[in-house]
């Protein structure tokens, strides 16, 4: 959605979380061109200074545009009555004989039209940027084959026009095993090496390719395969990795400038270490952690230690993290992870953008994108403290007001 | 809010969990003078029944709305600052030196005006409709005078006349020991007896009477004390109970017929027991564990066993659950207790109705209130399932389309 080039927007008198920090006194803001053009204390600002521009707001909280830099938004059907049957006492292995499990998810994509997958998709974005959400990265990885992944990033694409939003693409190729490969990983990430990233890469479909790394996903032997096919086609790096044990596909993953690795619940030093090294981003999914009530904590200690950034993300997905509400995901990862209510926003602002590879999003700087939110709380902290929908006053999505209530 | 009484609406083909079950197939729901008229199987339905009716809706899931029935919404300030420093590793003694926790609140509700109490309440209670709440409990406990728990009461009861939601009051004088009484929690007891609940009684501001029965609340002496004046005054009983150690509130809660007892994860087989020969509905309240990180869970297979109801509710309140989101608490008894998503919606409409004394709510049965949500999924358990604003298409109160989307 292009920004009106003529309006400018002023804020007075407003918090500020500008993405790392609260600022000490309050703000006003100055908009223009779809950039942050002016921020002052409020006690040194001049009206000179924005001369002419529209008084949009005042008072409340200001932060950056939320950021939710991991989701599996696309996909068609849900997980629901699996949920249900587990609950009442189905076994894990009779859903899946019976064909639940990702693969009924992968199923459902499959047999769904763009027109279908994109109208399954929409309210999900929608709840996400009622709650602030401004830039959503969305993986493909419920097609399997060389034109359903395709199809998938072309949905994400297509989101992106339909909502004042910015959609960042991720081929997730490398994301389970579908069935006719059954016996054969190794010939399924050949066709995404050989056929589905050349193909993705050629059609501008994809931002970033990613990998499931783990016993019951890709060994670090094929996820290299995937990584080296994507550096050759221009595309950027990311891992699903350490969720479940440890494999080294963290630092395998930063070894090839990964923009991040995402879950590590099971990272060690030697692989914290590795990411600060390489700059690699830690994603932290604290909504896939609730609902697998998993107890192995990310080692968010040695993470600050090493002063590796951490993002936090919704894993939007069916199966296992079926929340789309960011500000949920703010409190799940100070009430699980124990990161402090800065950490957590930090995580959904500059450190998510910087896990998507813009570092120009996210923040609240001169010259940054004017992706913002306005919110009726007090101090930034309540985000992170309270789940209470409404709380969006408005939503500025690259220097328009998107949202007003 | 009174109903119109002439309009008659008539709901076509939708899924219809009616409080405690889901209905076999797909049915019609005829609405008239504020309660359910008429309910057939879809496929056994003729126009002819409902002659005049408007056709209000088509599809979707019906469930009764939403009845939150235990929380503590009225109140002043926030705990998002000691939230913030118990993550940046402050201890719990220095913030209670520094006048925090609960009796922060206690100051700070002390403090506001009713007007001032209304609009800090007003947007968590926006919060709760628009996810479907259409009756919600509102305790009293943070005022601990006569005057200012008296404000709290009528301050709830006004929240009524601001919006289209049944609001059910509770005095719960008994909640904390006030810094004046500090050595003499008698005495204190003493106030609640002797003048808070006659008073409340005769200015018809409580429906029920609550304690916190509790090693650092009150006595199941002390309880027994003020169940006895409530009874005396006509009002109904309910326990905050075995919610951190086992005292035996809930069995002396029961043997005084209380309505229910909350919380309840010390609860053992001979308090289970004494609620089933009581009739005493259990109230679960998994934001509050979820906040706490506890990780004794309810007796649920207990409860099960004995036939006990369980109801869910949110707890809203700043310190341990400040969480205005009905269906997040449909997720989290189903992630954190394990009940099933039938189970979690039973809880939150036709057993929280009993746990208020007030079984024409929360059903969907001939001649029960017409207070009713139509949701845009396809199966009630995706409610439990998914966290996911916006689901809600319309919102019934009292037989009047109150909310559409
Ligand atoms: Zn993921
Ligand atoms: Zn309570």
């Amino acid at each position: 959605m292009a920004h009106p080039q003529s309006k400018r927007l002023l804020w007075r008198n407003t918090t500020v979380f500008d993405g790392l920090d609260q600022q000490p006194e309050p703000m006003a803001v100055l908009v223009e061109q779809g950039q942050i053009a002016g921020l002052w204390p409020e006690s040194q600002f001049d009206p000179a200074l924005a001369a002419g521009a529209e008084e949009a707001g005042h008072g409340g909280v200001m932060t950056p545009g939320l950021v939710d830099c991991h989701t599996h938004l696309v996909y068609a059907g849900d997980r629901a009555a699996e949920f249900e049957q587990r609950l009442e006492g189905v076994s894990y292995e009779a859903i899946a004989r019976a064909g639940g499990g990702i693969l009924s998810t992968v199923r459902a994509t499959r047999a769904a039209s763009e027109a279908q997958l994109i109208s399954a998709s929409l309210p999900r974005l929608d709840a996400l940027l009622a709650d602030g959400v401004t830039t959503v990265e969305i993986k493909s990885g419920y097609g399997l084959t060389l034109d359903d992944e395709l199809k998938m990033l072309r949905v994400a694409r297509r989101l992106a026009t339909l909502r004042p939003v910015r959609v960042t693409t991720t081929l997730l190729g490398a994301h389970a095993l579908p069935a006719e490969y059954a016996d054969d990983a190794d010939g399924y990430i050949d066709l995404v090496c050989a056929q589905i990233i050349p193909a993705a890469s050629a059609q501008g479909l994809a931002d970033a390719v990613d990998v499931f790394c783990e016993g019951i996903g890709f060994s670090t032997a094929q996820c290299e395969r995937v990584f080296q096919a994507a550096i050759s086609h221009g595309l950027a790096i990311k891992a699903h990795a350490e969720q479940l044990s440890n494999l080294g596909g963290s630092a395998l993953a930063a070894r090839y400038g990964a923009l991040s690795v995402d879950h590590i619940e099971y990272l060690d030093e030697s692989g914290v270490q590795a990411l600060a090294d390489a700059g690699t981003i830690a994603v932290l999914l604290p909504g896939a952690f609730h609902v697998l009530r998993e107890t192995r904590l990310p080692p968010i200690d040695l993470l600050r230690r090493y002063g590796v950034p951490m993002a936090v993300a919704s894993d939007a997905n069916p199966g296992t993290s079926p929340l789309c509400m960011p500000t949920l995901m703010a409190n799940l990862a100070c009430t699980l992870f124990r990161l402090t209510p800065r950490e957590a926003l930090a995580g959904m602002t500059a450190h998510a953008a910087r896990a998507l590879g813009r570092p120009e999003l996210g923040r609240i700087a001169i010259g940054a994108t004017a992706d913002l939110c306005l919110w009726d709380i007090q101090h930034p902290a309540e985000l992170a403290y309270a789940v209470q929908a409404g709380r969006l006053r408005q939503r500025v999505f690259n220097g328009v007001i998107s949202h007003a209530r």
